[in-house]
């Protein structure tokens, strides 16, 4: 356990109704007694874990009143670092808020770090490495999807997985170690056959996370997505319908903020980093602001192309060039203006040049298809089936701990990933050509470091430093 | 009380530790049932008041989870709104917020207007409208100062001045208008000397608090600033030195934000809002780079100018034409560059010219003189005695409820008061030409009137639609 007492604000910097100065620590209940005058007479020794309490924040120096706040006071183990925990709810403001942290700190606790409560809570083993790491994926969550994927991972979805396919790991060794120690003795001995099959079945399980690190990486960083199409064909528009449909949902939430998702559509969940917002708003053609070459990086770069035609107007020879580029290209092709009685473009003519990518009749200015458009690509990232991610839209409740499955976010967690899953295609190299058990132990525990790696079992501080510190003050 | 049951985001927006969305009215506990899902199995029914509870956060729709979260339940009416409140303390990001807000309003409640928290603090008789104007106040304060003259008015001095003097004004109209209603009866007679004592008594208090009002507008406002000179005495060094003083305290505390604050700056707890910062930064010279005209407009609209020359040379004629342009100016003479050996500065010469303008010399390189400069302008703005403001830097601790005298901040008390004070000054009037009792009534209602502005007693929804909606979401 760590001996100090630290403190930080824990809610967003700026004005609002409420700002929390947090204090984590031994020390905690002494911070109260030195900076705290309860309202109605009764101090924290007498308070019980959990409680609020009314009162006024004091300077503990010169006792200069501060701020009437709300004081919560949680005893450890039963709280977030494990610790005592006191969290004064002053007003949000900059100066009241600054006041209050400058008496805490002044009443002994020191300035906590980035990350430290959460580091904390590892530390204490409330939560493990991957479930910390989450709590900052659910701070910077761009989209329903993104937080649910986070949240899983906060309660320990992924964690569970790892730990399984670890365990898996840890038999199979054991049982391996044992057959080099004692050849003589009488082991059950463990056919090549059988050997192969559960090699095979960790690997399947260690791959099938990898693979859904794909769909993870998807919420977490959203897919860089370019509007491409000639001038007036209705990009801008386009775009527009989306924000729309997202921005009726935040129109009515005043208070929150749009900053941090604002280059970002959310489509049906799905964050859609949209390239060159700017270039398609202004000029309506991302081709004469950026020049050709940019234009081709893009597309190349992009995640997701959405085409948009003019469906009232036929396909001219810079449309079809625009779709030759993108043959093998994750596309999908939109025929705008399906509102107009005019139509034509030719499909037969279409349909030849896009080869299998799907094509949507939508009208912007309507809002028509731009529901199909969301769940193709709602598919598109889930799969066909949606088996990776249970709780879709429309499926039906979710019950706690029941149904989602594990999604890896993280970069980290990925590169752990596939590190073991290379030392598991090099087990099974082994079991194949016949070769020698000490061989097959060697990537089998490299593969079960590797895995403790995600979840914090097998890492060194400087891991954890550089984990910790990218997290925001006061978490 | 009103009926319905409000709900907003109570934290600045933006990423942190916690986001908290607040819950106030009767349905508070409906809400908590229909989107809470607590960890340690026992409903809200169960819980006691000021408790927090572990949970997840689910929406009342599909049982979709959104965030794991405390839950702080607060029963009316020892709560802030004197209402049932729930306050959801979910992770302080853009999405699991306004996730947490809209299953908050699907499970019934409505999105609270600005301010409307705190209207209902008022209308449940919590707060009077002085206090719960100071609220936003503490919010919004720029310095320590301001921050303790808000709280001193939300604590309740103010109102209890108000009060008084409302208390002085009814007694005396009851006595008048028992004269007037029953001039046949024996009532102890008001001679006019005993009449007119007690209303300058009245009339007094009334001014003492319109000149309160002159500090408290510098509290909350600050001091428009100028700091003038000719080009290399050090203006720009100045500005450095006074705002580094104010940065070693915001430096040592990441997470508060500087935003607010950061055309002010703090001269030990006096905000100085310093005039075209960009000027002196970028070019050192205000005159060159606005122009003469611009520059003597502001000097002339000015609360306070501070005039550096260089001690390390003779006074030129600008210096001297500067120095004239002030004379009955609020202005400070500082002569800079204290530190060097050399001093060309004619004093003499330099008091004949400035008359009783304050002359200090000071080293912005060095930081000498900074001290002496904050005491001097703290005196200016509370009168040499200090006698305004108790709990003053170095004074020894203010206690609850003592010492700190009622400031008027707001520019809507301060025409209240005014109005007051007129009236006052017509009923005196009335009293020295020996006016009827009724003349005197008529006057000592309207003040008594436009003190309970002040308070609430005495206005219409329209102002508190005004007041109420200046405040921020969630408040």
């Amino acid at each position: 356990m760590v001996g100090d007492t630290i403190a930080a604000v824990a809610t967003p910097p700026g004005e609002g109704g409420i700002g929390i100065v947090r204090v984590s620590g031994p020390g905690a209940r002494d911070v109260i007694k030195a900076v705290f005058f309860p309202r109605y007479g009764r101090g924290v020794d007498e308070w019980a874990s959990h409680t609020l309490h009314l009162g006024t924040i004091i300077h503990p120096d010169d006792g200069r009143e501060i701020d009437e706040a709300l004081v919560a006071w949680m005893v450890g183990p039963r709280t977030f670092t494990t610790e005592d925990v006191a969290e004064f709810h002053c007003h949000g403001g900059a100066v009241p808020v600054r006041e209050t942290l400058t008496a805490v700190l002044r009443a002994g606790a020191r300035l906590a770090e980035p990350g430290e409560f959460s580091r904390r809570a590892f530390l204490g083993g409330r939560l493990d490495l991957a479930q910390a790491e989450a709590i900052i994926e659910v701070i910077r969550a761009k989209t329903r999807d993104g937080l649910g994927a986070a949240l899983s991972q906060l309660e320990g979805q992924l964690s569970r997985r790892i730990d399984q396919v670890r365990a898996d790991i840890l038999a199979l060794l054991a049982h391996l170690e044992a057959m080099i120690d004692f050849p003589e003795e009488d082991l059950p001995d463990m056919g090549s056959e059988r050997l192969r099959v559960t090699v095979v079945h960790i690997g399947k399980q260690i791959g099938d996370l990898v693979e859904r690190s794909r769909t993870g990486r998807v919420l977490r960083e959203g897919w860089r997505t370019v509007i491409a199409g000639r001038p007036n064909v209705g990009k801008s528009s386009l775009m527009n319908a989306l924000l729309d449909e997202q921005r009726a949902i935040v129109t009515e939430i005043p208070g929150t903020t749009r900053d941090a998702i604002e280059e970002y559509i959310d489509l049906g969940g799905i964050p859609l980093r949209i390239v060159d917002t700017a270039g398609i708003r202004e000029t309506e053609d991302i081709v004469e602001r950026i020049g050709v070459e940019k234009t081709r990086e893009y597309l190349e770069k992009a995640d997701l192309v959405l085409v948009v035609l003019d469906g009232s107007d036929g396909l001219n020879q810079e449309d079809e060039a625009l779709l030759r580029s993108l043959v093998d290209r994750p596309a999908v092709v939109l025929v705008n203006k399906s509102d107009l009685a005019i139509r034509r473009l030719d499909d037969v003519r279409l349909r030849s040049l896009v080869g299998k990518m799907p094509i949507l009749s939508v009208s912007a200015k309507e809002g028509w298809g731009l529901q199909e458009l969301s769940d193709l690509i709602r598919s598109m990232v889930y799969g066909q089936d949606g088996s990776t991610v249970a709780g879709r839209e429309g499926e039906g409740p979710v019950t706690r701990d029941g149904g989602r499955s594990a999604l890896v976010t993280q970069a980290r967690h990925r590169e752990a990933l596939e590190r073991a899953d290379f030392h598991l295609r090099q087990a099974l190299e082994a079991v194949d050509v016949g070769a020698s058990p000490d061989f097959l132990t060697i990537d089998l525990k490299a593969a079960w470091e590797a895995l403790g790696e995600i979840t914090g079992d097998t890492v060194g501080e400087d891991i954890l430093d550089k984990i910790f510190s990218s997290f925001c003050i006061g978490k």
